[in-house]
């Protein structure tokens, strides 16, 4: 909020997440870098490098200044791009700083696991050899091609764009060409004398990052994989955030949120696809042709990408528009893959289990032997984010749910929270002599703190007696401080900082962490009793998702946002919902998969769940310390 | 060409088709005049009322006065638009005039005989009251259709701007719906309180005039219908030119022909449809919801409309890209109906004989009584055109040809020959006694001949022996007179003209004629042969088309274009395709009936037909004087 008596000003930095307050006084620039946030400046802020530019997302700033007019064009000046070092605040504002700008970047979650499955894609590829017309054979072009395709492909349907460019390709092949078709639907034809890699495209949208993959459909390989930011963190942080968006930009053409959100997605999309394409023809000139595309992401991101409606997912009973598994010409929403090509968006199980969880539960509760079999086991599998989707497989059936754990653990509500970025503190260990040890992200100085490293400072503080068991901060320790009467934990003190704030704990932060973990406790529980199990039933504790990855899990347990398990037990799978989009990629049997296992799962909705309130208040306080 | 030594040059006025020398110091305005063609001028030609609006399709005209900029913006400038009062030709020019430069509209064909059949149409209306979403019922907006939905259509695919757009109309409408389906394919939703006309456009596309009809689906009512110019007439006024426009103009994506074309016919019929449902809503202010179109064409027709490639159709040995009955989203080339509706494109047969002769075929070559069956008849039937279309009807097979009949009838390559606009002479007949009787449409002053007209003064000029059997003009009638040396008959005197000329017949034009019936003839010939048969067996012949229901019968079988037949055995039926193309709109069965057809039709390839060059040869010259 502005604070008027002061004319100081809330500088929120996205896609990084962090937010300063500064006085009008201070450019942009100076926010960023007081901040920690390094944007490039080579001139040194004086408006001539054009190093430093930055788009306004909201609110007000200082006017242009002449050397922002010789920088900019007027396109530039309408989508609101000013450089950093010429803009000063005059309201609180919400900027974007664009990856070119940013001198280090953000540490994007890519890996996953990957199991070896064999390669049966949905696309097939039928090289065929045509006879070309003539006085006694005047066939039409797509009558002899049907004819050549008749014993492969009896009922073949043809992608319109197919319709409109087929005929010269046909004729500079000589009639030798490669059908491409998914299912029997014909979606590229290509001459057979050009060398070319079919591939396809997996793509895990994140509310925050984007994972893709280039996949060569032939074998299986990966060629090629790549992140992005979300582009649409500049329309809001969290799921919520963006339908609001939607809503309150529902009514004009070119301003219709709806509209802007899916643009800027498939935009970034298909920047994402060029760097890929461009990475693997620095090591192979054959011609690369995307015809295939699994999309996953939750419910919310995938209904934004598909330019889905989103108003009913924001209001009781969350509603998604589409849950079944669809196909869409990418030509409808602009994805740059073959023309034909048709992207598969895998089932929803609900407003709050996505597609993205779906993907998921394909590559963590399912083993590959001879043939494709439920694990045996009991698993409980997750995915934490703002909201966790949790599901449990037991006596080979599924209990899923989703849980408001807030966007504690991405920074947000957290004092000195901030994403994954160059200087967040990741790691944090407080000696039995109370001595503080952390690792920043980039071993930069300490900017701030991520998600994994406020879960291990509220574990690290708890086992130190710095916190109670209700979360109370205990004044005994030397680095709590009372200012304004309320302690606070100095975990970096202002020296030792990228900006000469001291980095601290507060017991604002400490409950915002109880009320996420305790959310994501109460969840299991409830699906564990949905099953009518224990605790010590379950065989294998999978964590899925950027998060979930790189937390320590030991401190997970001691805050009492994991049962208890022996740590065997507990297994840590990176983006197991790329995964998954990659075994839809390569596999119509993972395709049939997903649908049976989204029709056939339990969901359990926990908003009006008659035992929820009582297990999420008994989750909110830490559990005993009987851990090491 | 242009000459150079006179400074006179060539005008061509679209869509018209009219042409006139004139010099370089003559204004369009006063070129148009001279040639009876009304343009609007009510200041009388000083620049300044605008009605003379006209646009520069091919070649150079003056600069640009002070009067013509201040009328037209930059856009106008750039798409060559100009006062025809201020520009002075200064090479041969094509010139288009719009409709509202015109002072009289054009003839268009619209009528076509509608014989009863049974309204069973494609689509299907479907009234639903589908539960509303509840926390004890989470099912996703498109499962809870699909499911209301499966007894009676257990294999739903929807149309993807239904999921882009459905979800809001569901909960405005309170779950009260019509669902609306194209066979399985659901293409719109209505809210059901809202009162509705479910409806559909059939629209026949000629090479030169579109006839478009707007059909009221649940009734089978024709609600309005009206005709254009084919918009790609200022690109060429036959197949051929058009073709090759296309060939020329095929590299950058601007100026790219094909799209040109293809948006230009869309845009036109998108106007068309605009002004039907206007007249409609005159008189009937429910909603109109057009769900469904059929568009027939000749094969390059059909083509130009869905985008398909036609370079293969402008070289030997001229096959379609596509034949097969085509369903194509009228998103995907812009069609403005209901946004999940399907365009309807019916088979063709060959390069030269397309959907609209199939259309026609469906028109005219089956009886429907209690079952639809076909005529027991021996029936030739066919559509005169720059190619010629005719079937044969035998014994319940069909044999198809096209025949290179030239554009003689449509006024081209005939000195004084123009399309059928006021001033036409459209009626000839010369007496006894040698006196020349003719009329014109709209009682204009004669301006040039329309096709009717041609065929008829050179029937009576044979009958008048002003003609020989070969062609040639007789020197002995008072109006022929032989300027440079060869005879040439004048049919109105310059002081009867609307422009100061006299209209005559030359021997080229006698020729251009015998070239066109005879090309006629040869092709009824050879598939009488084809078939077994002799003319004494045909039971109907009918002409079909514009052109075929304005002519003189009888004058066609006194040239020879048409076998001598009782006259009651000749049947001039209009619009065949367009009330083929209104059939196919109307019932399923139908369509099915086209696909049955297109397949079974014997084609006959009269380019390289062993009889064809002989027959020709027999049916240039008249035949024996033996009618009334």
């Amino acid at each position: 909020m502005h604070n008027e008596k002061s004319n100081q000003f809330l500088v929120e930095l996205q896609p990084i997440g962090r937010r300063i307050q500064i006085s009008g006084n201070k450019s942009l620039l100076e926010a960023a870098q007081l901040a920690g946030v390094d944007i490039t400046s080579i001139c040194g802020g004086i408006g001539i490098c054009g190093g430093c530019k930055i788009q306004l997302i909201h609110g007000e700033l200082s006017p242009y200044t002449l050397e922002e007019q010789d920088t900019f064009t007027e396109q530039d000046i309408q989508n609101g791009f000013r450089l950093a070092c010429q803009a000063y605040p005059q309201s609180d504002v919400i900027i974007n700083i664009p990856p070119e700008s940013l001198t280090t970047p953000q540490r994007l979650q890519l890996e996953g696991h990957q199991t070896e499955i064999p390669v049966e894609p949905t696309i097939r590829t039928i090289p065929l050899e045509i006879p070309a017309p003539s006085i006694n054979d005047l066939r039409a072009d797509f009558t002899r091609l049907k004819d050549a395709l008749a014993t492969t492909v009896p009922a073949l349907e043809v992608e319109y764009p197919l319709l409109t460019t087929a005929s010269p390709i046909f004729r500079d092949a000589d009639w030798n060409i490669k059908a491409i078709l998914n299912s029997n639907r014909l979606i590229s034809i290509l001459p057979s004398q050009t060398p070319t890699i079919v591939a396809g495209i997996a793509v895990d949208i994140g509310t925050t990052k984007v994972a893709a993959y280039l996949v060569n459909l032939e074998n299986g390989m990966t060629l090629a994989q790549g992140g992005i930011m979300n582009p649409q963190i500049a329309f809001g942080e969290d799921v919520i955030s963006r339908i609001s968006y939607v809503m309150s930009h529902s009514e004009a053409v070119e301003t219709n949120g709806m509209r802007i959100m899916q643009e800027r997605i498939v935009e970034g999309l298909n920047k994402l696809i060029q760097t890929m394409l461009d990475e693997v023809h620095q090591k192979n000139p054959d011609h690369i042709e995307i015809v295939d595309a699994v999309i996953v992401g939750n419910t919310a991101m995938h209904h934004l990408f598909a330019g889905f409606p989103v108003h009913q997912l924001g209001m009781a009973p969350y509603v998604p528009a589409v849950s079944e598994a669809t196909l869409i010409p990418a030509r409808e929403i602009g994805l740059q893959i073959a023309r034909g090509g048709l992207v598969f968006l895998p089932p929803n199980i609900a407003g709050y289990v996505g597609a993205d969880h779906v993907a998921m539960l394909l590559a963590t509760l399912f083993q590959y032997k001879n043939e494709l079999a439920y694990s045996n086991k009991t698993v409980v599998t997750l995915d934490i984010g703002t909201n966790t989707e949790i599901s449990l497989l037991h006596n080979r059936q599924i209990y899923s749910c989703s849980t408001a754990s807030g966007p504690a653990f991405e920074g947000a509500h957290i004092q000195f929270g901030m994403r994954a970025a160059p200087g967040a503190i990741e790691r944090v260990q407080i000696s039995k002599e109370g001595k503080i040890h952390y690792k920043t992200i980039a071993d930069q100085p300490a900017v701030g703190i991520c998600g994994s490293g406020i879960l291990d400072v509220i574990a690290e503080m708890y086992y130190a007696n710095i916190l109670d068991e209700k979360g109370a901060i205990l004044n005994h320790h030397p680095r709590v401080r009372k200012p304004d009467r309320y302690p606070e934990f100095v975990l970096v003190s202002e020296d030792q900082t990228g900006h000469n704030q001291a980095v601290v704990i507060t017991r604002r932060d400490v409950n915002e962490i109880q009320l996420a973990k305790g959310a994501i406790r109460a969840g299991i529980e409830i699906l564990l009793k949905e099953a009518g199990i224990q605790v010590q039933d379950i065989d294998e504790l999978i964590v899925a998702g950027a998060f979930g990855t790189y937390i320590d899990v030991r401190n997970a347990m001691r805050i009492g946002m994991f049962p208890n398990l022996p740590l065997e037990k507990v297994h840590q799978v990176g983006n197991a919902a790329g995964t998954g989009a990659r075994y839809m990629l390569l596999s119509q049997f993972y395709r049939d998969l997903a649908n049976k296992i989204a029709k056939e799962v339990h969901y359990v909705e926990l908003s009006n769940h008659p035992k929820f309130t009582e297990e999420f208040s008994k989750s909110l306080f830490f559990p005993k310390k009987d851990l090491p």
